[in-house]
Order: C-alpha cells, then sequence, then structure tokens
C-alpha cells in the first residue's frame, strides 16, 4: 500500500487544536520519526501536544501498531501453548516476576518474557536478573526463542528488534517531561508486549506514592486504556489495580530482592508478595488455558511453590541463562555491601503510612538504581524494612537495615528512611492490597 | 549575581502543570538553551506546554528580557534626541517603515530601524530595500550607530548580536507549529525592538485575513502583552489596532511597494496608506519630543511628505546605505518584470470583499516572497490591484495586474486572484482602518 506523505507541522498543528488525528496520519509520523526523517525538536512538540490534549483509545491503538510495526512481530509457533506474559507498570520492591515466572512455566504456560531497566525511584526486573553473577538478559531472537521452547520461560531485556520506535520515542519522552500521559505511556506498554510474541496478557497497574500513576484513578483509566489496546489487537488482557502506598515485600535493591524472591520460591515470602504473586499467576494460568478459572490457576501456583516445581524452574533458567546456580541455592553465599546498618525508630507506635517514592529514592542513593540512564547499578544495594504499614514498632528498634557501598550516602539515607516512614499511636486499618479487576467486560471491584 | 542552576525538565513539567515559571528559572533555560547546555528537543517541548498553558505578563516580560540580554542592547547616546522605532506585526503589501522612517527622521526623531525578511504570505522591510540595486541591510553595529548619527535614521536587518537566543527560538518555533502564541510572540517582538536601543516604540498590530492575528481579540491581546512588556522596560509604548483585510495600499511584491512608497513620499500615496502612515509617523514624532501631541506629530508629518523633505530623507538614506538613488528619482528607469499581464473582473459590481492571506500567497507565487527561510525572492515579481473593497468594477474591467519572472505561475496567480477577490452588487459598508489606541492606560476606541 503506497503510503500518504504529510507535513509533519501541520501534524503537530492538528495535535496542538485538540483534533484527532487518522491511522495514516499517526502511522506516517512514526514511520518517519523511526526513520530520521522528523527530527526529536518536532516530535518533542508533538508529543508534548500529546501530553496536553490527549489520545482517544483509537489514536492510542494507533500509536501502538505503528511503534509495534516498527520492528519485528516475534513468531514463537516453535513453542506449544498459548504464551502468556505479565507486565507491571513499576513500583518499589516489585520483584513478582522473578517468582511467578518460573512459577507460570512449571505450571506448563509459555512465559516469553521482555523486561526493562529500573530508572528512577522503581527498580528494573532486568537490573535484578544481573545481579546473579553470570545471569546474561542480552540475548538474540534466536536465542530468545530457544530458551523459551527449552524452558517454557526466558528473562531478557529489550532487543533492537523490537519495537524500536518505542524505544526512541521513550528516550525522548524521559527528557521532555512528556511521559506521565495515559495513552502514551499504554502504547509504549503493549507495543512492546505485543512484539514479543504473546496469546495473552495480565497487568499489574500500581497506585499510589510508589507507583508510576499516584491516583487511583489515573491508574484505573490506565488499566482501561491498555485492555481496550489489548482488545484491539484481539489479545486477551486483563489488569489488576494494585497498591503501591509502600515497598512490596521487605527488601529494596538487585541482589536484596533476588533473594526474597528466592525465599519466596522456598515458600517463605512475605504475605503480601505472594497473595498478588499467586493472583497473577494464576491469571496466566487460567490465560494459558491450563486452568479453567483464575480460582483454580491460584491453586496450581500455590502447588507449584509447596512441591517445589516453581524452585526447580528458577534455577533451570539460572543455569539456562548462564547464572550462577550456587547463590541461588545458597544466597548466604553472596557477598554483602561494605556498609550494613540498621536504621532505628525514633518513636514507638504504628506504622502507618510509608512514602514509598522516597524510599525508592533512598535506595537510589545507597546505590540501587540510576538518576541517568548510563549509571551503573550496585547489584548489592538497597535495604530491607522490617516493619510495614500496620506494625507495632518501639522506640530504638530497627525499622530497615541499609545495604551500601557509599559510606559517606549513609546518613542521608537513614534520614530518608526516619522522614519517608510514619509512625503513630492509632493503628491503621489495613490496606487493601487488590483494589480492582479491569478486563474486557469493564472495571470490577475485587474482593479477593 | 552567581545563577541559580535548574533541571530543565523540572521546569518544562512546571510549565506543563500550567504553573508559574520565576524570572530566575525563565532566565536560566533561555541562557542554557543560548549556550548549548539545552537541546532543541527540550525546548520545543516547553514551546509547545508555553502554546497551550500560556505565560502571564510577567513571565513575558522575563522571557523578553533574557532574550534581550542574551545578546547586546545598543548604545545610541552618539545620537541625540529620543529614539522611536515602529514594529508592525506583518501584513500584505504593508511598506509604511519605507514611508514613515524618512518622515519621522526628517522630522528630527532618531529611527534605528532593524528589520526582518518576509516569510510566508507576507514581505518583509529587508527584502523591500534590497529591491533597490545597491542598497545593503547587513551592516555591522558600529557603521548601524554611525549611519543613525548621520542620517538620523538608519535601516537595517537584524545581526548575531540582536536577542541570538530570539533568532534561535524562533527558528524551532516555525518548525515545531508553536508560532502562533501572544506571549511568545511578544517576547520575540520586544527583545529585538528593545536590543535596538530605543527610547520609545509605536507598534501597528494588524488583524483580519491577511494578518498573522486574524481575529480583532487576538491583536487587542497581543497589543496589550506588548505595551505591557513596554512598559515593564520603562519605554513609553503605543499601538493601534489596524485593519488587515485587504492590502494596504495597491502594490504588493518588493520592487512594486518600493516604487508606491516613491509615490507616497512625493505625495501621491493611497488613502489607507496615507492615513496609517501619518498616525504612526505623527505618534513617533510625539514620542520623540518633537510635538506636543499625536495630533501635532501628524500635521508634522504631513507638512514633511509636502515639502519633499521626507522624500530628500530618502534619498540620502538610500545613498548612505548604498543604493541606486537614479531609481528612487525615477522609478520607470527600474527594469520590468519579464510577464506583464492583466487580470480581468468575471463580474460586475462592488469589490466587497477580499482574502488578503490568499493575495499574499499568490504574490508567494509569482515570485515575490518565501515558501522556506533559504528561498530567494524576485524584487520585481508580485502584482498591483486596481481595485479595492469598495470600489466598483465592470465585467472585463482590471481588476489587478500581475509581475512575474515565472510564466508557468501565471494561471495559477490569475485564478488566485480572482478567487481571492469577492464581487457582490450591494456596495459594502466602509471597513475602520483603525479601530484602537491601546497605551499604558489601556485600550481605547480610535476613530481617527
Amino acid at each position: 500500500m503506497p503510503e500518504q506523505s504529510y507535513n509533519v507541522v501541520t501534524l503537530i498543528r492538528k495535535k496542538r487544536d485538540g483534533k484527532t488525528l487518522s491511522e495514516s496520519e499517526i502511522s506516517w509520523l512514526i514511520r518517519a520519526y523511526t526513520d530520521d526523517k522528523v527530527p526529536d525538536y518536532q516530535m518533542s512538540s508533538f508529543l508534548m501536544a500529546c501530553y496536553l490534549n490527549g489520545l482517544n483509545t483509537e489514536e492510542a491503538a494507533y500509536l501502538t501498531r505503528s511503534m509495534l510495526h516498527s520492528g519485528i512481530v516475534v513468531d514463537l509457533s516453535d513453542t506449544e501453548g498459548l504464551k502468556v506474559d505479565k507486565h507491571s507498570t513499576g513500583g518499589v520492591g516489585d520483584k513478582l516476576s522473578l517468582i511467578l515466572a518460573p512459577i507460570v512455566a512449571s505450571c506448563g504456560v509459555p512465559v516469553p518474557m521482555i523486561s526493562g531497566r529500573g530508572l528512577g525511584h522503581t527498580g528494573g526486573t532486568l537490573d535484578k536478573l544481573e545481579s546473579i553473577p553470570g545471569f546474561t538478559v542480552d540475548v538474540d531472537l534466536e536465542r530468545y526463542k530457544e530458551i523459551l521452547k527449552k524452558q517454557n520461560l526466558v528473562l531478557v531485556g529489550q532487543t533492537e528488534e523490537i519495537a524500536p520506535a518505542d524505544k526512541r520515542l521513550y528516550a525522548l519522552r524521559d527528557v521532555t517531561a512528556t511521559v506521565e500521559s495515559i495513552p502514551l505511556i499504554a502504547g509504549s506498554i503493549m507495543s512492546k508486549k505485543l512484539a514479543e510474541g504473546i496469546d495473552a496478557l495480565v497487568l499489574d497497574v500500581k497506585f499510589g506514592s510508589g507507583a508510576f500513576m499516584k491516583k487511583h484513578e489515573d491508574a484505573a483509566e490506565l488499566a482501561k486504556t491498555l485492555v481496550g489496546i489489548g482488545e484491539e489487537f484481539g489479545k486477551q488482557t486483563i489488569a489488576y489495580l494494585t497498591n503501591m502506598e509502600q515497598p512490596l515485600g521487605y527488601a529494596v535493591g538487585n541482589w536484596l530482592e533476588v533473594k526474597e524472591s528466592i525465599e519466596c520460591l522456598n515458600g517463605e515470602g512475605p504475605e503480601d508478595v505472594m497473595e498478588i504473586t499467586h493472583l497473577l499467576a494464576g491469571t496466566m494460568i487460567y490465560l494459558g488455558k491450563r486452568a479453567d478459572s483464575v480460582e483454580e490457576g491460584i491453586k496450581m501456583s500455590r502447588i507449584a511453590v509447596e512441591d517445589g516445581s516453581a524452585l526447580n524452574k528458577w534455577i533451570d533458567i539460572v543455569e539456562e541463562q548462564g547464572g550462577d546456580i550456587n547463590v541461588v541455592k545458597d544466597p548466604a553465599s553472596y557477598p554483602e555491601a561494605d556498609v550494613i546498618e540498621d536504621v532505628k525508630s525514633e518513636r514507638s507506635g504504628y506504622v502507618t503510612e510509608m512514602d514509598a517514592f522516597a524510599l525508592g529514592m533512598v535506595s537510589v542513593e545507597l546505590g540501587a538504581g540510576r538518576k541517568a540512564k548510563e549509571d551503573n547499578v550496585d547489584p548489592r544495594a538497597g535495604f530491607v524494612l522490617k516493619k510495614k504499614i500496620g506494625d507495632k514498632i518501639e522506640k530504638g528498634e530497627t525499622i530497615a537495615t541499609l545495604h551500601t557501598n557509599k559510606k559517606e550516602m549513609l546518613d542521608t539515607a537513614k534520614k530518608g528512611i526516619v522522614e519517608a516512614i510514619t509512625i503513630r499511636d492509632i493503628e491503621p486499618k489495613p490496606l487493601r492490597r487488590i483494589t480492582h479487576r479491569v478486563d474486557m467486560d469493564g472495571i470490577h471491584d475485587y474482593d479477593g
């Protein structure tokens, strides 16, 4: 089909003036940008216009399609079964992928998982995986398919062939204050996930201080947009809205989170982590048609942890991708950070609130995250909470333990932890960990 | 004063979220952009946020100050008297600068005029001046001051030293659909004018089909912003809102407009051109304190034309800046375009409407203007109207005469002229040429 050509200033003006762009216009623009025919400074002006004037669901789907087709859609027909992935919008201490991926794979559903790196207050699955000595996340598409076929699971980074337009656009949005736009976020997520070769998708859309979307209503809007795009592409998509007012689990930091994940696979995981893990895993097993319902999927997920098959799958994939399985089998053998120090509570009471964003930034200061893309992360840095919201604490009791190789940041980090955690006399009411399910039929209250 | 440093993404986000920026923030941003520390793609995102969320008068003044101080503010103390300039927001057939500058200078008020080139449907003073063989508009600041001191008048182009930040920003706005923003336009105009070394300024803010601002209310808003910025800088500034529903005068095109200007200085100018010229010139003479009122200034302006002193000043400045005074003294000696053809009216009636924008574009097609910055203009191309709004015309009578060296464009141009001019049976009511005066006291109805 010969494609129509457009004047880029006219398209920017159209979005600037609040008009709706056609599929042909969006497709041309994204292609011209990817082909270096439209420069960054025009695209960033367009992105700001999209940010401020919005995109409707059709426009978001056109954008997704354009970015998806800027690269390869992987053909995973080599591997039998319906391939299902999970995507999280990111949070502090969110190590769920590391736990649910081996669970779901061990239950017979292939999981082709392409993840990202951490930036800002949230960590990234790739950085966590790379904290395991030798673990490689950089593989080509042939090897990606081979690992999936052999292990029913693959955990890698985005290759150049996957949605290159999104990669460029994301990098541009990051430096032009155009990241936090629901349709742009949705297009970015879905173009990458659809490119993996999946048949269905589960989404963990987080809200709260440690999430990308602070407000519940924004998270709900994003979930609806994501599910709507999935529907446009004929992929069954189920999203859950989950609470990110405090870190997930206790550990924050790359290796510290891997270690906590191994505890989870050993059946010793924190309650909040396991509740959401089993729900997401169960939904994936259901969408992969290995269970007749989400409930049955959850049961299978629990059994996979109890009988050790998930942990075995985890050991298999670590070995397959070149990682040292000894640290998985014996986490205590992993070298610790130079400085490990406790932070003590300055008062007694109940932990009533956490500023999860601030806690995420503390882990960055300790060396666990990136302020800029080119920064290196320290696999050993981070912290382990000793208390969560609702827990009772005494003055002088340890509230968290810091791990760092940057001794000079210790005081700032301690202060950061103390300031980010509110302690009051009255016990808070329990947080709702999962508030809603969003699927093709709409948004539904979730009551466990 | 050591200047604070900012994170550019934070500043973009602030404007994106509709907040107000401080003087220090705007000043840092403009300086960092000019120093190549902020790339185009961040600035264009910021500009789109400014376009959509606006800037208040203080922010517009900060922007003006930052752009002004990105370059030199010329010191004109060498020349005695209050220096006064005029700026027009641009229109079709707007040759007023060529007429009023020598008038005002001949009345004893120094006029340091730095002008621009034409782009799009409007012509530029520099292109008109350069249609005079030998006339040079590219001079350095020393020569600029020298000419002004000697002639009480100087007519040149923007040098690199004048508001370089504006030059870069304007070029970026042009390709990112962020031109038509009142505070950005106002900042751009005022930074350049203030850099000239003026003491006072008269503004001709046009509205209507041939103007930059089509709507009267937008023109009024722009005039108020411009006068407000002038006030912030302690420069007396008076603006008039003038009608650009049809070209000014009859001639459109570089040399054709110079020729019409010479007719004006010879006392044979069209009524509309002379009415606005005398008003603007009279106001300049008043602001330059050579008259006690605008009315007295207007009288002096009329006399300067009648007694030939304005024409003599025009001949002097043409000679001073290297131009051929023979074509000024004998315009008929100027070489004509290869093709000169009349456009005939297809019906009888009254001219009731003109699409001045479309007429401007016809002159561009004939070779008189630029579609892109790098295009050359043809000094001889353009057209001369034979009728204006309100005039009676017979079928077959000439409505305009085309001048061009692009024979191939003749049919398109003829069609363009016919389509741009509406002829009906009923005589239209006369246009109000000047509707309002805007000064430091506010906006006032203008009744001549």
